[in-house]
């Protein structure tokens, strides 16, 4: 397949009536497209305003999707333990299979092609399904909780181990590496000791399987652990093996000094949720010290109940416009760098190889935009219209690993109405329990 | 005309499956979509997923417009005396007429059906034209600048206050009263002590005519205006007479104790530009005090070169974002305030009675959004959806006064693409100059 319009490959690189070039999974060409379409002139041609590498949502919570707006205007704690665990406690296995699938719609739809997806901690392997079904990317992770938990969610430790071990062997590099394994205990709150080094150890025996949770995102949650553990929480995870290279911690708002240290010599990512943030009044993430220590710092939606949108432009936007107010900078992450987040940070995070941008020999995750619309006009710049003006909406494309999800604003893997109207029966099913 | 689905009445009142019923230029009925569709039998129907009151942007710069994403990443004097003026003194009366147009194009569009628009100082007879031809409701006015402009901008005192003149007595109160005045000194670092009292007699001397300007958003600001006059912004602005029920101040972002006091006794508008004052790191308008001291808040979207869209909803959204994250409280300004400060409280400040809410007997402004999208699923709750979720995008009816300006998604007043194609020429010329 021939793509063509404005190219942006990376955030340095934009290429004007530039063209890509897709051979099964891979990306065989990108450049001028005279000389794409001189050098492959039997491809299938596509036509997009602007053509960009899929955003990587690198903390997500697909199958809270049927949870959106549940609980608006209530602090993280509350929030979690009052509504949104009772909801994922509730949901049969049929109905957490509807819940991913929306959740993968809304990414398809609104030009995330990967995402490090925290699911719930049953029938997590509905929602593994259906990321292969759908076709998106996903590094994915049943939760574990078996210390502090609503009924119905709390599981032994040793069970919580064992079913994410078999969930491991059974989707861990499936669907030709489209598809692995995190780790995933939910907090260090709701995780014993035991299962949180059991969680490293687990992440150690399976090569390529990696480690995601959530860290220091609300005052409330690390009071909790300091008063458990007599620790920071950093300071905890790492104590429990729960920093390096192969972990994802979302949110990290609030750290100190030793903890910040501790990020940067680890190598540990970190996954920065603006509008998760700012909803649930957590705090500012100090995003611009991270990345001048070198931390990887990547971009999540988050959930439905605490965004309450999964779409990655909003999320580019609202990352930079909180750092500039909350620094009171407004030079603080330019366009370019939350470019770099939101698409090579992200694929760095979730520990996907050849991802993140547009080059040659690697995998096929395009999304393309239209711009002739009036919010569009003018484009001073391709990369300030993308990350100030452009929404999910915009997004009329999406390839995962040479495959099309979507082309033309349609969605080509799934019957996007069917899936919204089960959803919607479901969620007034919620209601009125 | 008889519009049913979800009406969203107020903030306080939501219709399932109702219905709003237009005549001329008012609502004759709401209620029950049965019972209007017995009662008016005749009258041509539509059918929207939601109804709702048009929104009021209250602080707004149609004429920026081409100037989206000049100036990213830049602080607010820099921004404006670098790159905003220099552009807004550059065009010519067809260019500054296409700009109205493109910015209210925007507005008809993304749900804005009343403006209180900030023009530039040459050419603003073009926007009141464009706001007439177009059919958004307007306050609009001229801008002063007497005393510190860039070349091609400063003008006599005089002159400002006799041009202004003149089209308050051509414009104001015009379009059977949809188009009014507000006289627009830009702000107190660019107007002289003459100039500001002069705004003060003219308003006073025409019936109906309010006064609009920008205080207090910058520290810059305020120290210049304190360096000049001894005093703090509002304190110098009461003293010229520009405070009262009469007047909207933008952004108050930095205000004391005192100047508050001032604002809440002398009945003066504030407008809330939540991205604006993120993105150029101004600072966060503390919102909750000035409601808690009944002090009127609106909201507005400023100029596409500080927001960079004029979309409502990414406002509504945001305003309370911003002050959850600020006051670390989740439950600060919660969707019914953010609704009530997007539509009734707008109407307040942009000084139109009977607009703001859908009732029998009020004017007939409303727009019409679908919700049959993967993000509008669920919906628990349409208040939330508004606030939280809904953007511009799934905006696909509009109506001022009775008039159909787009149906369907389709713009019916203008020519959409012609707009924006001009627009485009215009705004590449820019760049080369």
């Amino acid at each position: 397949m021939l793509l063509s319009g404005t190219v942006v490959a990376d955030a340095e690189t934009v290429i004007h009536d530039g063209a890509v070039v897709v051979e099964d999974d891979t990306i065989v060409a990108i450049g001028d497209r005279g000389d794409c379409l001189e050098r492959y002139p039997e491809h299938e041609r596509h036509a997009c305003d602007v053509l960009m590498p899929g955003t990587v949502g690198a903390h997500v919570h697909s199958v809270q999707s049927l949870g959106r707006g549940i609980a608006d205007d209530t602090e993280l704690l509350d929030w979690l333990f009052e509504y949104v665990l009772p909801m994922e406690a509730s949901l049969s296995a049929e109905e957490m299979r509807v819940a991913a699938e929306l959740g993968y719609l809304e990414m398809i739809e609104s030009g995330t092609t990967t995402c490090v997806d925290h699911l719930s901690v049953a029938h997590a392997g509905e929602a593994f399904e259906a990321a292969t079904e759908l076709g998106i990317r996903g590094r994915l992770g049943k939760v574990m909780m078996d210390k502090e938990a609503p009924e119905g969610l709390l599981e032994g430790t040793d069970e919580a181990l064992a079913e994410s071990e078999r969930l491991i062997e059974r989707y861990h590099d499936t669907a030709g590496g489209r598809i692995k394994y995190a780790v995933t205990p939910r907090f260090a709150v709701s995780c014993t000791e035991a299962c949180l080094r059991g969680s490293r150890e687990l992440a150690n025996a399976h090569d390529g399987v990696t480690i995601h949770t959530h860290a220091s995102e609300n005052r409330g949650e690390i009071a909790a652990v300091e008063s458990d553990t007599g620790k920071r929480n950093i300071h905890w995870l790492d104590e429990v093996g729960l920093t390096g290279e192969d972990v994802v911690l979302a949110h990290c708002v609030w750290t100190d000094e030793s903890e910040r240290a501790v990020l940067a010599e680890t190598g540990t990512h970190v996954t920065y949720c603006p509008s998760s943030n700012m909803k649930l009044a957590s705090g500012v993430a100090p995003v611009l010290d991270y990345l001048d220590r070198g931390i990887n710092v990547a971009l999540g939606n988050d959930g439905p109940p605490c965004n309450n949108t999964l779409d990655p432009f909003t999320e580019m936007r609202q990352a930079s416009l909180l750092q500039k107010v909350d620094r009171l900078e407004p030079q603080a992450l330019p366009a370019k760098t939350v470019f770099e987040m939101a698409t090579r940070n992200g694929a760095r995070a979730a520990g996907f190889d050849r991802v993140g941008a547009l080059r040659e020999g690697w995998a096929a995750d395009i999304v393309g935009l239209r711009t002739d619309i009036t919010r569009g006009t003018p484009i001073h710049d391709v990369l300030s219209h993308l990350t100030f003006v452009a929404h999910g909406d915009d997004v009329t494309f999406t390839m995962v690993d040479g495959e099309v999800l979507m082309r033309d604003g349609e969605v080509e893997v799934a019957d996007p109405e069917a899936i919204r109207k089960r959803a919607r029966e479901i969620a007034s099913g919620l209601e009125a329990s």
